[in-house]
C-alpha cells in the first residue's frame, strides 16, 4: 500500500492523461508546468488526438505510453474517468491523481461516478489521489504537477496539504511575499481515496520538510489522525487551519455534555492530544510555520523584548502576556551591562528601550547581552525605519549574533519600503520577521507549544488495571436485555437509557464511588429502604427521586425532594412524587409530546443525602469524529448556560485531567475560594479518569453524566449522587 | 485657546529653531522636509550660527525671524527649550511644538524642566505640542513638520493621532504597501500641555479627513475624552488602539466590583459610549480606518459572499460568523438569476461559488445580482489566483458595479504578485482589499458598528427625576459627621465604609427597594426587631448579620444566619454571632493584621428574609479616567471566580442597561431558564439605572456593591439584600 503511495510522492515517470496543446486549456498548463520546472524523472503526454506537445510526442493512449512511468494525472471529463483507470491499471500504473472535477462536489450523479472510480482502484490496489483537486508539488524533486499559473513555490522547508484547491493557489502566489518555500504542496481535492491522514508519515519522513501545514475542513477519520499526527509530530512540527468552525453539527443528545460537546471542543482536546499545533486563519498558520521551520522551540515562556521605540514596547508586552508569554526579568549583570552600553535615557529594564538612536551596533551588541540572560529564553526585536541608520545595516547586523546561539528570535519589522533590505537579510538568514509586534509574540508562542508537545509526547493515558471490566460488560449486556418492550415502542433513544441503578452499578465498576440508590415500587418499600441506610438514625436524611426513563430532566418537574428524615415524610414524598410525574410530559422525545403518552413509571429511587460538599459535573459523549471525549466543569442545571467547562478525549492522561480542572472555575474553586474550603481534587481526577477509562473501554457507551459529582473535603473522596447513561 | 490650536493645524508661517546643514542632524531633515514637500506657507529656519540652509537665510535669533510666523518647531538641546519658548513670546508666536527629548521621559529633573516650559507657556496662552515627539504632517497643506525619512504619507482620508513617535514612521512606510494615504498625522509626544483630546475636533472638521486613528498609551482626562470623542464621531468615524492593556493598575478596594473593574472593562465602556471603534492591533486599525474611510456603514449584518474557490467561502462564512455578521439568505430570485448565470456544478446558495473558471464576466455579473438582492447589506468577493484569467481583469471588472450602488463591498484578494494589478486598480478606486477572508470580515464588522454607532448616537443617559437626591445627601453627610473616632484610628479606608442601615436608606432614596434591615445591640432588642417585623406570624423567618465596619465578607467568618423563626433562636443566633465576630481578625487592612486587634463590634443586623428569588450582583466603582462604573452580573460570593459580569459607564442609558444583562449569563437567567422560572427583569434594569444615577449624582461615593440583589418572579420586583458602600 505504502508502495504505491510512494509513487505519488517520488513517481519515476509521469504521464499526463489530457494533455493539450491549447494553452487555455488547464490540460496545456499541467504540461507546461511538469516540462517547465524540469522534474527529473519521465514525462508523458497522452491524448487520443495524438500530436506533439513542447518537444515530445503525444501518445494516443496510456497502454502505449514507454517506461518508466508509475504515477498518472488525468485532466479529461469525469465521464472518461473510469475508462482511463482501468487503461492505467492495464498499463501496469497503480497511483492515479485525477485532477479532474465533475464528481461527488457535484451532487449525487457526480458522487456515483466517484464510486465508481474508487471500485475499479480497490480492486487492483491502486491508489487514487482527488478527484477535484489541484495535484501536487515536490520543490526538491522539480516535480510540479498542477495546473496553477507558475511560478510555482521556492523550494523551502514547508509542506502544504489542503482540502481546499483554490487556497493552494493562493498561498503559494503569497509565500513569495512571506519569504517562505515549499518542499511540498499537496492537493487533496475529494479524497475519495488517499487522504491526509495516509499522508503524514511520509511527508514527516522527507527529508526537506521541517514543518507540516495543514488546511482542514474536516477529518474522515479522527482517531485515526490522533495516531498518525502524534507520530508525525514527534519528528516535525504540526500546524492545522481547521475551517468549517460553525458548521452546525447537530445530534440526538440526553445530556448537557452531549448538547455543549461540539465539534470545536473535539477538535481543539485531538489537537492537542496530537501535538497540532491549531492555527485561526491561513496569515497565523503560515507566520508559525516560518518560526517553526527555521527555530528551535522555545525552552521556556521569558522573552526578551529589543526595541528602538517605547510605543511597540509597550504593544509587544501587550501581545506577549495575550499569547501566555512573559516579559523575562533581567539579571542585574545584564541591565548593567545594557547601561553601559547605552544612552542613559536608555531603559535597561525589559523591554530593553535603546530609543530611536540606536543603530547597528547597538542592535547586535544588546541582542547579544539579552540572548546571554539565563532568565531569557528567547527575543523578540522590534525594529521601526531608524531615523538615522538603515534598518537592513541593522539586520545584517544582528544575523551572526542569532545565528551563533540557540535561543529563538523573531524580528518585528515595521513599515515597507524602508525595510526592504532588512527583510531580504532576514528571509535569507532564516530569521523569522513579521510586520507587527503582535504576530511576532503569537509565532513564539507556537514556539513554546512545540516545546510543551516534545516534552509530554510520550506521556499515556492512565488506565488503572484494577477496574472491573467484566462487572460493567455484564451491567451493559443485562441493560441491552432488560429493555422493556414499552420502553422500546418509545424509539430507540430513550430504551437504550440505563436505569439510575444500573447507572451505579456500572459507575462502581469503575471504581467512582456512588451514593447509594434503590429502586422503590411503593411507598412501603420505599420505608423498607430507608431503614436499611439507617433512617431515623440523627442526622441521617434521604432524598426521592422519580424513577422514570421517560423523565431525563427531574428536577425540572420537582421530581427531586431533599431532607426526608421520618416515615411519614417519605410516605407523603413517594406520593407526591409519583403525582408529578403523572402530570408531567416525557421530554426525551418532543415530537411526540402532543400525544400526551404517560411517562413510563417505575416509582421512586431512594437515596441517603451525601455530605456536603461542591458540586461538579463529569460527562462523557462520542464525537462522530474522534470517539469518547470527557467533560468537566460547574454542574447543576445552570451548566448549559454557565458554559465552565472543559473537555478531553478519552482515555485521559493525568496531566490533561489536571489541565481540565485548571481551565475552569469549577477546577479551581476545588482549591478553596474564601469561606468554601479546600475539596478532594484528587477525588476529581481520579474519577475523571476512570470516567475516561469506560468510555474507552465500551464504544457502545454513548454517554454519560454525572451531575453533580459531590466532592467531599479533602481527603474524604468524591460521590457521584444522579448519574444517568445512554447506550448508542 | 482654540485659535492657538489652529496654529498647529493651519500655520500661516513656520520657523525650525535648530534648523542645521548637517545633515545627519534631525534639524535639518526637518528643514529638508519642509522645504521638499513645498508648504503653501512662510518656513524660516534660526540657528544661533547662522548661514543659509536648503536656499534660505538661517536667523541668529527669533527675534529675527520676518512674518508670516505663528508655528515654531523646536529641535534643540532640552535645556535650551525654555529661553526659545520666552522668544517664541516675545516674537509672538503662540503654538510651539517641541521636537526635542530630554523632559518627562528621562525622569524626574527632564519632568521639572517639562514644567518650566509649561509654566513659561501658561503665562501667555502660547500652547505646546510635545516634548518628545515626531511632529505633525497635513498632506492637504503639503505640510511635513516632522524629521522622519522621506517620503512622507500619499493624501488621503486617514488621520492619525499617536501617543507614540516611533509608530508613526512605520505607519508611514507601511501606508504605502497597504494602499491608504493621510490627511494629517500628530505626533503628540508627552503631551505636556495639548493632548489627543484637545485636537479631535479640529481633525474631525477637516475636510479632507474621513476617518480617525487613534494610538492611545492612556488618556489624561477619562471623561472629557468621552464628550469630545462622541461629539467628533458624530461627524467622523473614530478608530482607536488602546496599548499598555496588561499594565498593572493596582488599587485599594472594597468590593468584588472595585476587584473587577479593570482599566480595560472602563476602556471599552467608554469606546462604546462615545462611538470610538477599539481595535486590537495596528494592523486591524488601518483595516478598518480604510474600509470607514471609503466605505457607506454597513446597515445591517446580512453578507453576501462572491467567489471562484469553495475553501476560502468557508473561511468567510466562519469569519463573519466570529465576528457577529451572518451570511444572507438570498432571495429565490437572485439565486434563480445566478443559476441562469453560472455553470451547473456551481453553487448559487450564500457563499456563492462561481467555480475557479469564473472571469471577470461572472464576477461582476453576480456581483451585481448580490447587491440588488434586498437581503444583502453588504458583500465580501473573494479572489484568489484565477487559474485561467487574470486577477487584475476581474477587478477591473468589478469596479463600476461596486461604484454605482451603496452598500459596502469589500475584496479578500488572495495572493501576492498574481494579484498586484488587481491590488492597484482597487486601491485606486478606493475599494478596501485584503488578503485573507478573515481580516475583510473584521473590516465589515467594523461598519456595522459604524452604523450601530450612529443609530443610538443621540441616546441619552436615563436620569429618574424622582429620585430624592436631597434625602441621599443629607444621609452622605450624616454618614461622614458620625464616623466614629474608633473608625478613623483604623485607617481612611474602613472609616469610610458606610453602616449597612446608612447603604440601605441610601438605596432607597434612589428607589433600589432593599429589604429592612434594623441594628440590634443587645439579643433583646434582635427580638423586639424581628417582632416588629412580624416574627411569630406564619412563614415569617429571619436573618442576624454581625455589625461591624471592620468585618467586609461576613459570610466567610459565618457571620450571617438564616432561617431564624423564634424568639429563642434569635437570642441564640445573637450570641453565636458575637462570639464568632470575637474570633474573626478585622480584614479591611491586611497590613494590620498581626496586630490582631479585635473588630470593633456595633451588634447585630435583624433583617426579615425575603421571598426567594434569583440572585445578581450590582456595582459601583470610581475609574481613575472615567469615573463612575456600574457593574453587572452572577452574584454570590464566587463573583470573582465566575466572572460573569458586564460594565458600563454612569449614568446609564437604557440600551446600556438592557445590553449588559444581555452579556451576562445572570442576564440572560432572568428571562427564565428551564425550571427556573422568569424573574423581574425590569425591576433589575431600573435598579442598575438607578444605581449609575446615584453614581453620578455623588462623587463621593467610591463604591458599591449590592450582593445579591433578589430578583423576584416576573411583576414583583427586586430587593438588596446586602449592600455595602464606601466614600472616598
Amino acid at each position: 500500500m505504502s508502495d504505491h503511495l510512494d509513487c505519488f510522492l517520488a513517481p519515476k515517470g509521469i504521464v499526463v492523461v489530457g494533455a493539450s496543446s491549447d494553452s487555455s486549456k488547464l490540460g496545456y498548463s499541467l504540461a507546461r508546468n511538469l516540462v517547465q520546472t524540469d522534474f527529473n524523472g519521465a514525462v508523458h503526454f497522452v491524448n487520443p488526438r495524438g500530436g506533439s506537445l513542447l518537444g515530445k510526442q503525444i501518445y494516443t493512449q496510456i497502454a502505449l505510453v514507454p517506461d518508466p512511468v508509475d504515477l498518472a494525472v488525468l485532466l479529461i471529463p469525469a465521464p472518461a474517468v473510469p475508462a482511463a483507470l482501468e487503461d492505467c491499471q492495464n498499463r501496469g500504473i497503480q497511483a492515479v491523481i485525477i485532477s479532474s472535477g465533475g464528481f461527488r462536489e457535484t451532487g449525487p450523479e457526480g458522487a456515483a461516478l466517484e464510486d465508481r472510480c474508487l471500485q475499479i482502484a480497490r480492486r487492483s490496489g491502486m491508489r487514487l489521489m482527488g478527484p477535484n483537486c489541484v495535484g501536487l508539488i515536490d520543490t526538491t524533486q522539480r516535480l510540479n504537477a498542477t495546473f496553477l499559473q507558475p511560478p510555482g513555490p521556492k523550494p523551502g522547508g514547508i509542506a502544504f496539504l489542503s482540502h481546499s484547491g483554490a487556497i493552494c493557489a493562493a498561498i503559494i502566489d503569497w509565500s513569495f511575499g512571506q519569504g517562505f518555500g515549499m518542499s511540498r504542496l499537496i492537493s487533496l481535492g475529494n479524497e475519495a481515496d488517499v487522504n491526509e491522514t495516509d499522508l503524514l508519515q511520509s511527508v514527516a519522513a522527507d527529508p526537506m520538510t521541517r514543518v507540516i501545514t495543514l488546511y482542514l475542513e474536516g477529518l474522515s477519520d479522527g482517531r485515526r489522525f490522533i495516531a498518525e499526527a502524534a507520530q508525525a509530530a514527534r519528528r516535525k512540527p504540526l500546524v492545522a487551519l481547521k475551517v468549517g468552525r460553525f458548521a452546525s453539527g447537530r445530534r440526538a443528545v440526553a445530556s448537557h455534555t452531549g448538547a455543549l460537546a461540539g465539534q470545536e471542543h473535539a477538535f481543539n482536546a485531538a489537537f492537542k492530544r496530537a501535538g497540532v499545533i491549531r492555527a485561526n486563519t491561513a496569515e497565523e498558520m503560515f507566520d508559525w510555520a516560518r518560526a517553526l521551520a527555521w527555530l528551535r522551540p522555545l525552552a521556556g515562556r521569558q522573552i526578551g523584548v529589543l526595541t528602538s521605540a517605547g510605543g511597540p514596547g509597550v504593544t509587544a508586552a501587550d501581545a506577549l502576556e495575550a499569547n501566555g508569554l512573559r516579559l523575562a526579568d533581567l539579571d542585574r549583570a545584564t541591565q548593567g551591562a545594557l547601561q553601559a552600553a547605552l544612552p542613559p535615557a536608555a531603559s535597561v529594564r525589559n523591554p530593553v528601550d535603546m530609543l530611536a538612536s540606536a543603530g547597528p551596533e547597538q542592535f547586535s551588541g544588546c541582542l547579544q547581552l539579552l540572548l546571554a540572560d539565563p532568565a531569557v529564553d528567547g527575543v523578540m526585536v522590534i525594529l521601526p525605519p531608524p531615523p538615522a541608520s538603515s534598518a537592513g545595516a541593522i539586520a545584517k547586523a544582528m544575523i551572526p549574533v542569532i545565528q551563533n546561539q540557540t535561543k529563538p528570535v523573531v524580528v518585528a519589522l515595521m513599515g515597507d519600503r524602508l525595510i526592504q533590505e532588512a527583510i531580504e537579510h532576514l528571509q535569507t538568514a532564516h530569521i523569522p520577521e513579521y510586520r507587527f509586534p503582535e504576530r511576532a509574540a503569537a509565532a513564539l508562542a507556537a514556539l513554546a507549544q512545540r516545546h510543551e508537545f516534545l516534552s509530554r509526547a510520550d506521556e499515556e493515558p492512565e488506565l488503572d488495571p484494577g477496574v472491573n471490566r467484566a462487572l460493567a460488560d455484564q451491567i451493559l449486556q443485562t441493560a441491552y436485555e432488560t429493555a422493556s418492550p414499552g420502553e422500546s415502542s418509545r424509539g430507540e433513544q430513550s430504551s437504550m437509557m440505563l436505569a439510575p441503578d444500573q447507572v451505579v452499578r456500572l459507575l462502581q465498576a469503575y471504581a467512582i464511588p456512588c451514593a447509594p440508590l434503590e429502586l422503590a415500587a411503593s411507598a412501603n418499600q420505599a420505608v423498607l429502604a430507608a431503614r436499611a441506610q439507617g433512617l431515623g438514625q440523627p442526622g441521617r436524611r434521604f432524598v426521592l427521586k422519580i424513577a422514570s426513563p421517560d423523565l431525563v430532566h427531574k428536577s425540572d418537574i420537582g421530581g427531586v425532594l431533599l431532607n426526608l428524615d421520618s416515615e411519614e415524610s417519605i410516605r407523603a414524598g413517594f406520593d407526591l412524587l409519583l403525582e408529578r410525574a403523572r402530570q408531567a410530559q416525557p421530554e426525551a422525545e418532543p415530537e411526540r409530546k402532543p400525544q400526551a403518552v404517560p411517562p413510563n413509571l417505575l416509582g421512586v429511587y431512594v437515596q441517603p443525602m451525601a455530605p456536603s460538599g461542591q458540586e461538579v459535573i463529569l460527562g462523557m459523549v462520542r464525537d462522530p469524529q474522534f470517539g469518547p471525549m470527557v467533560m468537566f466543569g460547574s454542574g447543576g442545571i445552570e451548566v448549559e448556560g454557565l458554559k465552565d467547562l472543559a473537555f478531553g478525549l478519552a482515555p485521559l492522561t493525568r496531566r490533561e485531567a489536571v489541565e481540565m480542572l485548571a481551565q475552569t472555575w469549577a477546577g479551581n474553586k476545588l482549591n478553596g475560594f474564601r469561606s468554601i474550603p479546600p475539596a478532594d481534587r484528587e477525588a476529581v481526577i481520579t474519577a475523571l479518569l476512570h470516567l475516561a477509562q469506560l468510555a474507552h473501554d465500551f464504544p457502545q457507551i454513548a454517554e454519560i453524566e454525572i451531575n453533580p459529582l459531590r466532592v467531599l473535603p479533602a481527603g474524604q473522596g468524591a460521590l457521584a449522587i444522579d448519574g444517568r447513561a445512554r447506550l448508542g
